[in-house]
């Protein structure tokens, strides 16, 4: 009996920082790609940065107070649950005013220093929180996993990557947390790659002193070091199995541990970290992560692409509408060839017929055969149809096809397009697509330089009538 | 200096009755026809066919009275308006119980026999532009041709196609307009092809008894004779000039004579007259007719595709989603390649280039120049670019590509295709679309059998900056 | 423990014939109704009327055949699917061709004969719920009663109202939609008052022949004979009680019987049971309902309010935007009281506090208290609260409020209203609404004529901060 | 014969800093305002904010350049135009890289130091106009006032208040923008009330030394000193005169100069100029702004609330839902009763009839006459109608009525309201409506507290037949 395709590819996503899900553009983007891939969760940065308000504090009376403010907070997830997706919630960074010192990190000025003062920290967590339980109910909130800080390993993002400073955070987190509700299910230590002892460190330290933990979390890139030119990065790249060797790391350094078996959560990936490196606009960058999409569920629970859509702004605002973002999608919703990678994975079957280097095989509920086939070199694919009469359609991504940056490039290159330039690059970044009527057994498949392409054979139910119609 | 290419081809464009407006899918496929082409005005049958229930007779007191009533006239020609297109009203058929016969035409059976009294027929016109001109002002109904009855010279479509009867209700009917505002536009005589007398005939008439009239009409087909099948009917068709002929006709009819210079309304025109004709569905259609759209505004002041989509009923109602209908749209909206021929008119330039029998070249204010040419059987085209650095996206419909009858052939003939199924067609239908960076100069097109292609270049103006970016 | 509401009130809702559901208006008017009521199921007339072109018999090579098209069924049930609905299939009228008479009703000529042939019918039957089960899956499909034929004990209905015919149809019906899927739900007899012998008649035939039947139904009208004026009808009321009398036969006739305990559904009820009788559209419409809603559940499984909007063209198109039409709405969504009734009841709670003749009190699972209070003459009623300070919403809709006919009577009648006119009824139809802040205890609301007053009453947590804001 | 009413009151309106206008909340908010008001204009500070990231300085082959960026312009300006809203815009703030200084305002920081050089702000100002021109076209933009610098007389908005910088900056801006169009229209100096002097200097200036000018502009506040507590702020008011006041000192201050006769606009006005001022959601606020919108078009060209939504931040994130924000609409676009006198000015008629101290009414080209009537206290008022039947309805808004606020209190002041308190907040926020049929002739009004009144009397057009419906 054929196996089940995880679900893993789509469990969570990433997106830019809080505050810019309040942006049309962004819940555009959003609502876009929920219609057409779907995923269960999303997850950003900056919950309690200052320009989302939560932590307020204030003087009456002589004395310090401190009002939690969800204006915010609740206009964001209504938005979230309105499309269909729910929030994976990071807890970070430091409110300005309940911080220790004034290190932050990228363009919008994100705070990475310790709380000033833990209890009203947990004031905030169980502030927050008990809103959240409040507004939406514990049966869903329950489905929503809290993530303590964002990679606490590196001293970007957390005041000398200080490791006993991270194990108290969420030592007092965690523990406000399961006051709330011990239904709630919160983790940690959502390193980045490159400390790879910080998740054996943590589950050392979690199970030594008792700590509540439902699961953990880590990253995943594979891009080389970066050189800068103006408004842009270039990296090399490892070979894609370094992504699938990251996402499978923490079952292995769970295995026969205390922590052995819980769920494990791959909160961030992609080629390259940097929000200006073209690679993420390139058919290669689908054609790179097609095998991963393809074998992720395999090792790990959820693994979140980084990031949906181009509304970010780590580095700065886009000076460009291609500009090596990490979204599927641009500004205004021109969509990039890895789009259409997770757009096909989204048409896939839910049963696996097979699976290979470069291609991966379903079939569905009513017999509609799906295949997934990628080559980063040209390549000939023969794939198994079932017998009988199809018809078949193959949508096709690849240097030539479906490839929004070289029809960019060819314009112009056009930092602000118009609106006419807009709907032509919409258009053409569509896959090409043929159909034909194929009778069953192998199809032969001729792969481009850096193609996805997908195929979907449907059996055919002849309706056609015996006299003729022209 | 260039010519000004004439807005003829959009002037005008058919629907199916009046009551099947009202209908969710006709409102969508004219907003989609209208965001993607955009046409000026709409016309079609039945104003005041029993289902749209103007003429109300009732008994009070024992006295014969008449209730005009316009709940569903309002609806529609409120829905017109704001998707942004005109009604050209027809005035037609008769009410039933305003009828002097039982004679009706079509599935739905629109009475076509004189006004049993002639005084009630013009209280019927009065009350109906007087409400029109009350509920949207004069400025706005002034700009809607009205009509007098369609196709009298057919006995199917006008009892005995009886001649001084059509005249007198054309005399009793444009006084009684003429009477509420001297403004408002009349016209007649609405006639098929075959019957051209019918034409001078109708001038004479007019001119020697002053009756008002502000244009004349008539219709246009290709067909031959038909040979039916279960639920189709197939035909040939005479040459495409055919249907330029009977464009240019009224114009030299009127030369010379009391109506000379009058505008001329092509009211309805397509290939076949048959809403059960497959050709209407082909690539072919689209080729045929694209040098009529090019040509056409040449001859006549406007020429109406009869109709712009499938939600028609006057051989009953539809069994399949694709049957031969007249829509440039299915129900549902998917595309049919004389669709595209549309879409790509309405991405011409205001101003013409140069023009051929296989071609037609227009540039707009931007400098943008766009080719639309078209072949029945393959041949290679030749068009001049001007010069420097453009970006050229060529649009592709042939047998082969943007074809949905193919598609859906292949896939079985569904008559009633599931959702899947639905968005699978939709994304077949759309034109295969390429793209590159042309030097000027000479632009050589490859056109296949049954092709229309639209080509628009773009100078280009480099935004790239001079580092490299991968 | 407080007795749960039961939700038959809102457990099936009627609707003017099925080729209406194709309508703008009538979607737009069943999204409204869905976000602020939000009906279950919805049951109309008509699905095998000849303007759903589901049976369409053909010649082919000299011998008759039929193709099932549906196209508009396919298009209606898509809609109510979308908008949150399910449908309560009634199968009838009679397609033409199949008819063994030309008896028919309605404006829009329902056929009312039987099959001329039952086992084409049986086809009919076969094909069209198969299609649906295998467009919708039975999962789905099982959860839509099936009600064969409408009102076969009146002569109108059905031609001579004969019993026998109508068992031998029901059987044929019965046995072939078993035969597609034994959990498919089926039922009969769908009588109207007046002739309730046939309810005891249709049991002891389906035992003694073991035909399947999963559920009963009839209809339930309060109105005494019409007279008639042109456009109207006039008529007396039986008073409330007699509907509820009507809504709980059938329970007691089955009582004891091989039926007992079968669900039965009240399939149409309203005051009068014609679409041209100005009751509808009152105040005294709603107030009059309003236990018959609060009650109706103790004594049925559903009752179907007839109907949700005025898209309804029994007697004909109407020539005014009020009429006396069955809608809650009116064409172009205005609200008439008894559509209040239905959105007060749907802000009631879960669990009943009270009831009693001129009230029901409700309570939700966040402590809010809701009543429902009415009355046909001016009264005082008494309320209790629960203790502690509450914010309590009153909405009112009598004679003077909340009134659309009493503001479109002043208004001058107006038949076709303009776009003005037609905003200032939408806002004048809105209930007149007063908000306080209350102490716990009992609650004192002092009703007028014909009114029906909703009282939300919400437990306060105080934000206000301790210093002046103003 | 009557006078015109002036279309000052709608002329323009205020909005939070131009980055918060990429939100989907003051988008919404947006589409409202101009579905139901229509602003002819739409004015805000930022433009040239970091976080709108137009001025982008690198270094490439070791010199200092600047890339021009409008990612965020563009989508604000063509969201603006989609809503039917055109941009009055302001230059300003100083783009952090461009600045002199690092003195900077409000909780967003906008950097108010003179530009550290002129010719690098001069190509700023020329890049960005010359892009609107290249994308909207001249004549679109044209329309588009362009105001230098807002408040350069405070020396929070203007480093020291440096009168010479600012006419130097002004003198450097008229002359760019003069370069690319001697059409585009550019103004100053922008003053808020306290500096009058201001604007004669700025007159001797611009013609001393033969600056373009185009049009004059100032501020108008009424607030006296400010109290703080924590999270708002309380004013006494002066009376509403002292705005009329301010309006009209422009003309007076130009009369007999060089400047006589320029446009003269009011690009700011509201009664307190703080944006946590409880005031601006109080009937109050519109009572007392009543007749300075009725009579604020005699003495001035537009005079532009602040601001339209509460989307705004100029104090930090508003921490409640409703905050004293200087909003028509709340966030979730909640309407104040400010709104409700913007609602009622927009159905008043093209034609004064009559005006006094505490009424306004008109009368429009289908007889339709509007009053609009207000009150600080309680006060009742006669108004002339004009004989024959009329439709008449009150729309009322005071201290019970229409009070947002009110209802907010009683619900216990929620910060963060839930989905149904949202809703009901929504119903209570809607006028009081009754309605009548009368007479004509003179029309008794009682009017509360802080109220406003709209009254719209319709002729009767009798089409009720003579027969009994009920």
């Amino acid at each position: 009996m054929a196996d089940l395709l995880p679900g893993a590819w789509r469990a969570c996503v990433g997106t830019g920082r809080f505050n810019l899900s309040l942006r049309r553009d962004h819940q555009e983007s959003l609502a876009l790609v929920q219609r057409e891939i779907g995923f269960t969760h999303i997850r950003g940065h900056g919950l309690f940065g200052d320009d989302v308000g939560v932590h307020r504090p204030y003087t009456h009376g002589g004395e310090h107070r401190v009002r939690h403010a969800f204006t915010y907070v609740d206009q964001v997830i209504d938005a979230y649950l309105e499309l269909g997706v729910r929030p994976f919630l990071e807890l970070g960074f430091m409110p300005h005013e309940l911080a220790s010192g004034e290190q932050t990190i990228f363009w919008w000025k994100g705070n990475v220093t310790p709380p000033r003062d833990h209890d009203e920290w947990a004031a905030l967590v169980r502030a927050t929180i008990g809103h959240l339980v409040d507004r939406y109910g514990i049966e869903e909130v329950r489905t929503w996993p809290i993530e303590v800080w964002n990679e606490p390993n590196l001293k970007d993002f957390w005041q000398d990557a200080d490791q006993a400073a991270y194990h108290r955070l969420y030592e007092v987190t965690a523990k406000t947390i399961k006051e709330i509700d011990a239904s709630l299910q919160v983790g940690g230590p959502a390193i980045s790659p490159g400390s790879d002892e910080w998740m054996t460190d943590f589950a050392d330290f979690v199970a030594t002193r008792g700590v509540p933990v439902d699961f953990v979390s880590r990253h995943a890139y594979s891009s080389h070091p970066a050189r800068h030119v103006p408004f842009a990065t270039l990296q090399d790249l490892a070979p894609a199995e370094t992504l699938l060797e990251q996402f499978a790391t923490p079952r292995r350094q769970l295995a026969g541990g205390p922590l052995e078996g819980l769920p494990v959560h791959i909160t961030e990936f992609n080629t390259s970290y940097r929000p200006d490196n073209a690679v993420h606009d390139t058919a290669r960058n689908a054609a790179y992560l097609a095998p991963v999409l393809a074998g992720g569920g395999d090792v790990c629970d959820s693994f979140s692409y980084w990031t949906f859509c181009d509304v970010f702004e780590e580095v700065g605002i886009p000076t460009s509408i291609l500009h090596g973002g990490f979204g599927l999608l641009t500004h205004r919703q021109l969509k990039k060839p890895t789009y259409h990678l997770y757009a096909f994975m989204a048409r896939m079957g839910s049963r696996i017929v097979s699976r290979g280097e470069d291609h991966l095989v379903t079939r569905d509920e009513r017999g509609r055969v799906t295949a997934l086939a990628w080559a980063l070199q040209p390549r000939r694919i023969r794939l198994p149809l079932p017998s009988g009469e199809h018809f078949v359609v193959r949508s096709t991504v690849n240097e030539e096809y479906g490839n929004l940056r070289r029809a960019w490039l060819e314009m112009g290159s056009p930092h602000s397009p118009t609106a006419r330039q807009l709907d032509a690059l919409r258009e053409l970044a569509e896959p090409y697509r043929t159909h034909q009527r194929a009778a069953g057994g192998v199809l032969e498949l001729s792969l481009a330089e850096n193609e996805i392409t997908l195929v979907e054979a449907s059996p055919v139910i002849e309706e056609a009538p015996p006299w003729p119609l022209l």
